[in-house]
């Protein structure tokens, strides 16, 4: 009944990552078909993984580059061979992130989100001639300009000297229960209103990027270039809930230690700390159990999960449990290493890399 | 205005966890004194910090040893010359963990908590003669035994050859707003009924352990022998809105830039990545700002912290301001270093020591 209750590795203390690497192939190759059936290009965002492995796999099924959120996350991948790499972030350059983004661009192709003049100048200043993506503010009120101002930042980013190849979105408000197709629509929009607002200035747009896992399905191919989905690969508690996959899809979950039965709760040993606290105000709770869908993590402390049992036989005291956390990249972030099946290891090369 | 503008480790990439050590060594202080005028031993759980540093002014003001979440803790804090410890934590002991609590024991004074006859008699399988706390629920319904199971537990414990030396309760329900007082009260009462328990058994009762950081200013020295704070040395936003201590008082902040003014919001680089994604249910935010109180970090993504703003002047892009993580203790065990006032850094020695 319980797959993890055979696994060999039970030696292994828990909590842990357990990465299922045939569900893992398949959903990075069907996302790939996705996009190559729509013709738009795959650069899957890397921050949901931090795992060379894991991008190794979907350049094999097609990834035309990676996506990565911070400076210290593009280093990671490029020393690991990655060397087409977008920083989807509108970053603030001083001297010192000036040095590095330097030292990458001399040896990988290296594409920057600006959302501003002033940001802009700076990342001249330090990086001139630096290749940028204009972020564009799709509906999520996170950054990003207004649509129908980015040709004037691109312009004021050319004439400092950037080499701007075109525009990006991050529609996150599509992880809400049954918003993917609406806010797909709301950043092709956007992604338009923008791309004629850098023609009217001027500009060619070579680079139309958007799209997330759940609304990757819906990406309107009429506009964009390539989408940026991240935690397709792994799948986890949110995308569950969203209906955005269905859970024999989700390859991580985090095995974890029957440790107490008080009050007639399962309280197990995968908290926080390995979990990640995150909870979206749709989500049933802090986290799903794979194997029984019907319980539901009710309150979670740095190292307990306090799990209200579903309807079948309550597990013994030293169980092992699969724990699907809500958000995979935090729980991901917190990990040093991502164990296969057979007991070997991943390591979590860009654990830590948050700058 | 801003005292982190005048900041000399402006080439420090944002973000990272920057420690006042005045204010540390004074938190460190005032918890010692609490405990020593009501005759309580301090016993700090040293979960929230992670760092030998932080245990060893611990230790100089007086703590009589440090409690710990994980085997994999006590390890570190062992390692680093601490050694007297207490697994505050119902372990599930198989072989594996069996060997490291026994390599730990014949090095240092260690004892476990136990909440069950199953657990109990796994331990003692693995780890003859261990000595443990029977640990009592005292109304947070987590982990624990009823107050007056206690004594059967012990009894069963002591059958099964392990040394029984007393009770503990974590009263994690104090975490509510004016609640600590009362839940202090309720934790007296459910430690003196534990120990009746016990003594009901035949069993003497050398520790009698509660406490945590709203709690342990009301602890009933009465029936308490220790308390077992964590947050105390370096406070955190919960801290600040459940009035334990004021914002003077909070010795870890987060350093972010800012990034973004999309908007009109003031967007961070502190995302939920480097503060963790807490939020109670009582938090009127993803974390505060300390020279800001009125602004609130309304939305919190992997890499953005996005700020509802005050009424005083809007701050630059680039600005660096010092964000107050909801929850300490899940932000520090995101970080790989503390950085210090004199730019000199602690390691997060236990960072992910989470096994």
């Amino acid at each position: 009944m319980e797959r993890c209750m055979a696994d060999p590795r039970v030696g292994r203390a828990t909590p842990y990552l357990l990465v299922d690497l045939d569900v893992l192939r398949d959903n990075i190759a069907a996302m790939a078909r996705l996009a190559a059936d729509r013709g738009l290009a795959l650069r899957p965002h890397a921050k949901t993984h931090k795992s060379p492995q894991v991008a190794q796999l979907q350049a094999e099924a097609g990834a035309v580059g990676l996506t990565v959120a911070t400076v210290a996350e593009a280093e990671v991948f490029l020393d690991a061979g990655f060397e087409d790499l977008f920083v989807a972030y509108p970053l603030w350059v001083d001297a010192a992130k000036g040095r590095r983004l330097r030292a990458l661009a001399s040896r990988a192709q290296v594409l920057v989100g600006i959302d501003s003049p002033e940001g802009a100048r700076a990342l001249a200043v330090h990086v001139p001639g630096c290749s940028v993506l204009v972020e564009v503010d799709s509906g999520q009120h996170r950054s990003g300009v207004a649509p129908a101002d980015a040709g004037v930042l691109a312009e004021c980013a050319a004439r400092a000297g950037l080499d701007v190849q075109g525009v990006f979105t991050f529609p996150g408000h599509s992880y809400a229960p049954g918003a993917a197709a609406a806010v797909a629509a709301q950043e092709a929009t956007a992604l338009r209103t923008a791309v004629g607002s850098l023609t009217q200035h001027g500009l060619e747009v070579y680079v139309v990027s958007g799209g997330s896992t759940p609304s990757a399905a819906t990406a309107d191919a009429g506009v964009l270039t390539e989408i940026r989905p991240g935690v397709y690969p792994f799948g986890d508690a949110q995308q569950w809930e969203l209906a955005t996959i269905t859970p024999d899809r989700i390859a991580l979950t985090c095995v974890a230690t029957v440790v107490s039965l008080a009050g007639g709760n399962v309280v197990l040993d995968s908290g926080s700390k390995v979990l990640g606290a995150d909870r979206a105000g749709y989500a049933t709770g802090y986290g799903r159990l794979l194997d029984h869908p019907e319980a539901r993590v009710v309150m979670l402390a740095e190292h307990h999960a306090v799990v209200a049992w579903d309807a079948s036989p309550i597990p013994e005291r030293g169980s092992r449990l699969r724990v699907v956390p809500n958000h995979v990249c935090t729980a991901v972030n917190l990990a040093d290493e991502l164990v296969l099946g057979d007991g070997s290891t991943w390591p979590g090369l860009g654990r830590g890399a948050n700058t």
